[in-house]
C-alpha cells in the first residue's frame, strides 16, 4: 500500500513539476519544468527539433531576494486564446492574435514570494513573462537583475549590434555566434554619442539562423515601466541572458505589486517570412487606450531636413554650429540657415502640388549653435523660433494649402528641460495646427546617469506618447529605444527611429547596402521606422566634389523601401529640386500608400534579400517592393496577390541595365504593362539595388 | 644698480601678491594672497584681531583641472557699492548694500585657464566667490571639489545641524567646536528622510561665539545653478572646508562659463544684533527678476492642517495611510478625512470673520494613501481631488467671502512627477484663483540618485519659483534645501519651511525651547521661514489623554514668533475651534502685521533670547516679539524706537505668574497702557516664554 501511494505521488510530482504547451500548428512545443532546488526553466523544440535547450528563468530582488530558485508550483492553468483585432494603422486591417498559453503559479518557498511565469506560444514562436500578483509580503520591489536565459543549440549565424544602452545606431554585424565580440566593432562611425562597456552583450531582436535552416529571433514586447534587455552572451556555449538597462544607482527596476514584465520573445521558423511578417510582438501588446482614434492618420512628408545633413544649409541660424555664437549672445546670420520662412514655403508648396500632407522643418528654434555633445540641461525651449522662421505665417501658409506642419523637438538628450516645457511645446502647436512631432534624444541624457535604455527613459517616452495622444498629437521619436509594439496601445506613437537611419550615408560610413534587407527582421518588429527613404541625389559629390560620402543603394531600390520599410510616416527625405529632375521616378513616391488593407511577405531571407507586396487601404491598389544586399539579384514573383480576373496596369520602376550602387547608382528604367494574378514577373535587381511596381487596377 | 632693481622688483611682486580690503567701517579686515604653489588664500580680521586664519580657496575640476594652486595674479581691482534697494516684501522698507569689493584676477598657469575671486566685505562681515569668464580654454565644466576653507582662532561654542544633504529638519546642537560629531545626534526624531553619512559634517548657516564674545556665522548666498554647500570639519583643528551635494554620479555642478559659484559669507560682530539683522544674505543676490511685483502681497493664513498633525483627522480620505487601499482602488472613506468642501468652509468662515487673507488645505487630492517611503514615482497628479473636496464649491465660496485659497503640492520627493504635471497644476489654480502654493519634498528624490540639496534640485526649487511667477503666483517650499536669499530675486517665493519646524512637536520629540532662538540666527538669515506659530493648545494630551508630546512653549511666546519668525507668509496654525476658545489672545495673530517698514534688533543672544521690534508696511503700528529659551529671563526694554512725541497705547500678552512651557503653558496675561517713545518696559518671560505687544497710536 504505502509503495503504490509513492508512485501516485511521485507520478503527481512529476506531473505538476514538467509542464508542457504547443503551438496551435502544434509545430512549436515549449516545455517546462522546476529543475534543482526549485530552478524555473523552459526549453523549446520547434518541428521535434531542440531549438532552445534548458534556460533557467527569473529575478534577483535588491535587498537579497532571491526569485531564482526555491519555487514550488502551487498551480497551473493552460488556455487558448484566438480573436482578430484591427490597428488604427498598419500593414494589414485585421491582425489574427493566436496563441495557447501556460501560466505556472509559483512560490519562492523561502521568502514566501509568489511569481507567476505565463508563457504564450504562437504559431511564429514563444514569448514568457514574469507577473508579480498583490501578495503580502511583496509590495514595492527593485529588480537588481533578471535571469532570462536563451540557451541555443549551436553556432548560428547572427546578425548583431553591439550592446549599447544608449544608442541603436550601429551596423549589423553579421558572423557566428562564436565571434561576436564588440571590440570587433567599427566606432569610428558617425554616432553622436555611444557608450559601449561590455566586449560580449548584444542588443535584440537578435536575428539568428542555424545551419540547419532555422530562423530565430530573440526580443521583447510590450516595454512598459521596465528597462530595455539587451543580452549577455557566452560564444563557447552559445548562451544568451538577459541585461537590463540600469539607472544611476545600478538598479534595475522600481516596481509595485500587482505588475508584469516585458514579454520575452522567441521567434521561429524554417521560413524567414513567417518572422519578419509575424504580429506577435503588436499582439503581446495592451489594446488602444485611445478611445477616439479617428484623428491618427497616416502621413507621407518632406521637410527642410537632408539639405542640412548635405551641407547645403545648417540647422543653426547663424551658420557655425559653434558654441561660441551662443556665448557672444548675438546671433549672427550666415545665410546658409535652412529654417527660413522662405524656404520652408518652398517645401510647402512642392508638397501641396505632389500631394503630401505634412512638412517637416528642422532647425526652426533657438539653440542649435551651442545644442550638442556638452551634457547641458537647458539647450532649447521648444517655443522660440529664429529671427527668420515666422511660425504663424509659416502655418497660416501651410493651411491656405492644406498642408500639416510636422514640429520638430529635438531635447539632445536633456529630457528634464523637454518634460519642463513640454507642456507649453504642445499648446504651441496645438495653437498652430501642427498635428505631429518628430522629437529627438541626440546626447547623454538629463537626468544625469541615466541611459536611453533605462526605465526613467523607457518611461519618459511612453509618457510622451500619452500627453500627446491628450492632445490628439501624434509623435515620432528619433534616438529614443527601440520600440516594442507599444503603438498598439498608443496609435498616435507612430514611428519612431531607433536605428541607423538613411541620414548616416550623408556624412558617415554610413549603412552598408545589406543594412535595409535586415531591418525588416529586426529594428522593424518593434513598430513602425521613419527610415527617411527616397534619396535620388545618391553621391554626395553631387554637392561637394571632395566628398567620398554617398547612399548606399542605387535610386530604384529607395523607391522600393517605401514598401519594405513600413511606416505610417513616411518621408520623400530628397530636395525638391532632386525630384524635380526625375518627375517619373517620383512617381511613384507619389502614388505610394501609407497605410495598407493586406501585406503579402513573398521572399525574405535576413540581410540578403525582402520582397513585399501591400494593398493600400481601402482601394485595390497594390504596391510591391523588392530589395537586395551589395550582390545583384534575378528572381520570378508570382502576382497571385492580386483579385483574380482583374486586370491592373502595373508600373515597375527597376534598376537600369547598368545600375550599380556604387558604379551607376541613379541608373533606373520605368516600365508599364498590363497583369492579372496570373501573371509572373521576372525581376533584375542591381547590386544594391531594388524594384518598386506600383499596380492600378483597370476599371 | 642690480640690487636695486631686484628690490623694485621684489616689492612689486609683493605687492599684487598680498591684497587686502577694509570694510566700510574699517573693523573688519580681508587679506587676500597666493602662498607656496600659487595657492590663493584668504584671512579675515575684526577689529584688529584674527578671525579666520589663512585659508585655502579654489576648486578641482572633473578630468583632472585643479583650479587650487598654480595661479598667478593677473590684475587687482577694488571698488565700492553703496545703494539702497527697496523689497517688495521685506523687515524693512528699504535695504542699505554697502560693501568694499576687491576682484583679484588669477591664471591657473600650468592649464592657462582664469579663475576670478571677488571678495565683498560688508560691516557685518565678508563674501567671497569664484567668477569664472568666458575664455578659450574654459567653456563646459564639472565640479568635483571645492576647496574653501574656513580656518577658526579656536574652540568655539557651536550651534550645528549634522551634514545631511536631504534634511534640515535636526535640532541645534550646542556644543564646542572640538565636541561636534553627528553620531551624538538624535536620530530618532521623527525626520521623515535623512541621509547622514559623515561624521565630520556640519550644515550651514553655522552660527559660532568665540570665548572672547565675537559672533561668527559662516554661510551662503545666492545658490543659483549649484548645489548646497555644507561644512566638513576638522575638530582639532578648528578647520571648516566646503562640502558640496553630490548628484546620483559624484559630481557637484556642470557649468558653463561665463558663471559665477554662490557667495560663501562669514558675518563677524561683537554683537549679536548685527547678524541677526543682518540683510547681507540678500545684498549678495540678484535684483528681482519680476518686473511687476504687484500682485505679490503678504498673506497670513488659516489651514486644514494642524488638525492632521494632532490626530483629529487625515489627509488621505481613507484614513489609514495604508498602502493596501490604493491597491483596492477603492477608497473607502473613514469620515476622519479633513479636507472636506464643508471642513474648508469652516475654515474659510473663520478667517474671513477674523481677518486673514488665506486658507490652505492639505490633503484635498487623491494619492494620500500610499504617498511616502516607497520612493514611488506617480503619487499625486496635482489636479485630482477627493470625492468629498469640490474644488469649484470650495473656491466660489472663498471668493465670496474674500479668501484666497492656498494651494498644496506634496510632490513625496518626486520631482520628475511634479515637473511632468506643473503646468497642469498652475492651470488648474490659475481657473480657481488660488494665489500661492505650498510645495512638499518629502522623501528620497526622483530623479533617483539625486538629493534634496544638489544642483538638479536647486535648479528645480528655483524654475518652479520662476515658473509660479510666469502665472503671477506664489509659492512657500517644505522640505527644500535651506534658501539663500534668492527671494529677493523672485520675490514671489515667499516663503519656505527647510528647518524642523512647529509641525514636530505634534508627534516627535519636538524642539526644544532653545530652537527658536537659535533659527533667527541660522535658517532665517537666508530667507522668510513658514515655521507656522500659533499653537495654543501646547499639549496633545488635550487630544488624547495618552500622548505626552507637546510644543515646547508657553501661549505667549507663540505670539512673539509672528514678530521673531519673520516671514511675510504667517500661519495661524492651530484650530479655530482653539482660537475661539481665547479670543483676547487671539486679537494678536489678528491684529499683527506680516510685512514691516522697519524693524529694530534689540535685544539678541543666540540660543538664548531676541527681542525684535517692527514697524508694519505703511501704518504707525509696532509689534515687538521677546523670547527666551528654556530659561526664564527679566529684561527692561527701551521704547525709543516709537515715533517720539506720539502716545500709543500698547497691548502686552505676556506669560502668567505661573507660567512655564512644562508645567502651566497656557497661562498668559494681557494689559495694556499708554507708552511713548522715552517709556521702558519691563518684561518677564517664564521658562520656555515670551512676551509680544501690540502699539497703536492714538490719534
Amino acid at each position: 500500500m504505502k509503495f503504490i501511494f509513492s508512485l501516485v505521488f511521485l507520478l503527481a510530482m512529476g506531473n505538476i513539476n514538467s509542464q508542457s504547451v504547443q503551438s496551435p500548428s502544434k509545430a512549436i512545443t515549449l516545455n517546462f519544468k522546476l529543475s534543482e532546488n526549485g530552478k524555473p526553466n523552459y526549453a523549446v523544440t520547434y518541428k521535434n527539433k531542440p531549438i532552445i535547450l534548458e534556460s533557467f528563468q527569473g529575478l534577483k530582488l535588491k535587498g537579497g531576494i532571491d526569485l531564482a530558485s526555491n519555487f514550488k508550483i502551487d498551480s497551473v492553468k493552460t488556455s487558448t486564446f484566438n480573436e482578430t483585432w484591427k490597428p488604427v494603422l498598419g500593414e494589414q486591417a485585421t491582425i489574427r492574435n493566436h496563441y495557447n498559453e501556460l501560466t505556472i503559479t509559483l512560490s519562492q518557498t523561502k521568502v514566501n514570494v509568489k511569481v507567476n511565469i505565463i508563457f504564450r506560444v504562437f504559431d511564429e514562436g514563444v514569448a514568457f513573462r514574469y507577473d508579480f500578483p498583490k501578495q503580502q509580503k511583496l509590495n514595492y520591489f527593485i529588480i537588481s537583475d533578471e535571469v532570462s536565459e536563451f540557451n541555443l543549440t549551436g553556432n548560428h549565424k547572427t546578425f548583431w549590434l553591439p550592446g549599447d544602452f544608449d544608442t541603436n545606431e550601429y551596423i549589423y554585424e553579421e558572423t557566428l555566434f562564436s565571434e561576436i565580440n564588440t571590440d570587433k566593432v567599427n566606432l569610428n562611425n558617425g554616432i553622436g554619442f555611444k557608450a559601449i562597456n561590455k566586449k560580449f552583450m548584444v542588443q535584440t531582436p537578435l536575428m539568428m539562423k542555424s545551419s540547419d535552416g532555422i530562423y530565430l529571433n530573440v526580443f521583447e514586447a510590450a516595454v512598459v515601466n521596465y528597462p530595455v534587455m539587451q543580452l549577455d552572451i557566452e560564444t563557447q556555449t552559445y548562451k544568451l541572458k538577459s541585461s537590463l538597462a540600469p539607472n544611476a544607482l545600478g538598479d534595475k527596476a522600481y516596481l509595485q505589486t500587482p505588475c508584469v514584465s516585458p514579454w520575452r520573445t522567441i521567434m521561429i521558423s524554417d521560413d524567414a517570412r513567417y518572422i519578419v511578417s509575424s504580429k506577435m510582438i503588436l499582439n503581446l501588446n495592451e489594446p488602444s487606450k485611445i478611445d477616439d482614434t479617428s484623428w491618427i492618420k497616416p502621413m507621407k512628408y518632406v521637410g527642410v531636413w537632408w539639405e542640412m545633413h548635405v551641407g547645403k544649409s545648417t540647422w543653426d541660424y547663424a551658420g557655425s554650429q559653434n558654441a561660441q555664437n551662443a556665448l557672444d549672445k548675438e546671433l549672427k546670420p550666415s545665410g546658409k540657415h535652412g529654417a527660413t520662412t522662405a524656404n520652408t514655403k518652398r517645401y510647402i508648396d512642392f508638397a501641396a502640388k505632389h500631394g503630401f500632407d505634412g512638412v517637416l522643418v528642422e532647425g526652426w528654434n533657438v539653440g542649435w549653435e551651442d545644442w550638442f555633445g556638452n551634457w547641458k540641461e537647458n539647450v532649447f525651449d521648444f517655443l522660440t523660433p529664429y529671427p527668420d522662421f515666422n511660425l504663424k505665417e509659416v502655418n497660416d501658409y501651410a493651411k491656405l494649402k492644406g498642408i500639416k506642419m510636422i514640429m520638430h523637438s529635438e531635447t539632445s538628450g536633456s529630457v528634464a528641460n523637454f518634460e519642463r516645457h513640454l507642456d507649453r511645446s504642445l499648446n504651441l502647436m496645438k495653437e498652430y495646427g501642427y498635428t505631429a512631432a518628430k522629437t529627438g534624444y541626440v546626447g547623454r541624457i538629463i537626468p544625469r546617469g541615466e541611459f536611453h535604455d533605462g526605465q526613467t527613459m523607457v518611461n519618459h517616452y511612453n509618457f510622451v506618447a500619452q500627453r500627446f495622444a491628450d492632445y490628439k498629437m501624434m509623435v515620432n521619436s528619433h534616438e529614443s529605444s527601440r520600440p516594442t509594439g507599444y503603438n498598439r496601445t498608443y496609435p498616435n506613437y507612430i514611428a519612431a527611429e531607433a536605428t541607423r537611419g538613411n541620414e548616416f550615408n550623408a556624412w558617415s560610413t554610413g549603412n552598408p547596402p545589406m543594412h535595409e534587407t535586415i531591418l525588416p527582421f529586426t529594428r522593424l518588429l518593434g513598430g513602425p521606422l521613419d527610415y527617411t527613404p527616397g534619396i535620388f541625389e545618391v553621391k554626395m559629390s553631387y554637392y561637394n566634389a571632395s566628398k567620398k560620402e554617398q547612399v548606399h543603394t542605387t535610386l530604384a531600390k529607395q523607391l522600393a523601401l517605401y514598401i519594405t520599410m513600413y511606416s505610417p510616416l513616411q518621408m520623400a527625405a530628397d530636395l525638391p529640386e532632386n525630384y524635380e529632375k526625375y518627375p517619373d521616378a517620383f512617381q511613384f513616391i507619389k502614388d505610394v500608400a501609407a497605410d495598407w488593407d493586406d501585406s503579402k511577405y513573398l521572399e525574405a531571407e535576413p540581410g540578403d534579400y525582402l520582397t513585399i507586396a501591400r494593398k493600400a487601404k481601402g482601394t485595390e491598389n497594390w504596391f510591391l517592393g523588392a530589395i537586395t544586399d551589395e550582390n545583384s539579384r534575378k528572381t520570378e514573383i508570382k502576382l497571385d496577390f492580386l483579385t483574380p480576373n482583374k486586370k491592373y496596369k502595373a508600373t515597375i520602376y527597376q534598376d537600369g541595365k547598368t545600375a550599380d550602387w556604387q558604379k551607376n547608382p541613379i541608373n533606373y528604367e520605368i516600365k508599364s504593362l498590363l497583369v492579372t494574378s496570373k501573371t509572373k514577373l521576372k525581376l533584375v535587381l542591381a547590386a544594391g539595388g531594388g524594384t518598386a511596381i506600383s499596380f492600378f487596377p483597370i476599371n
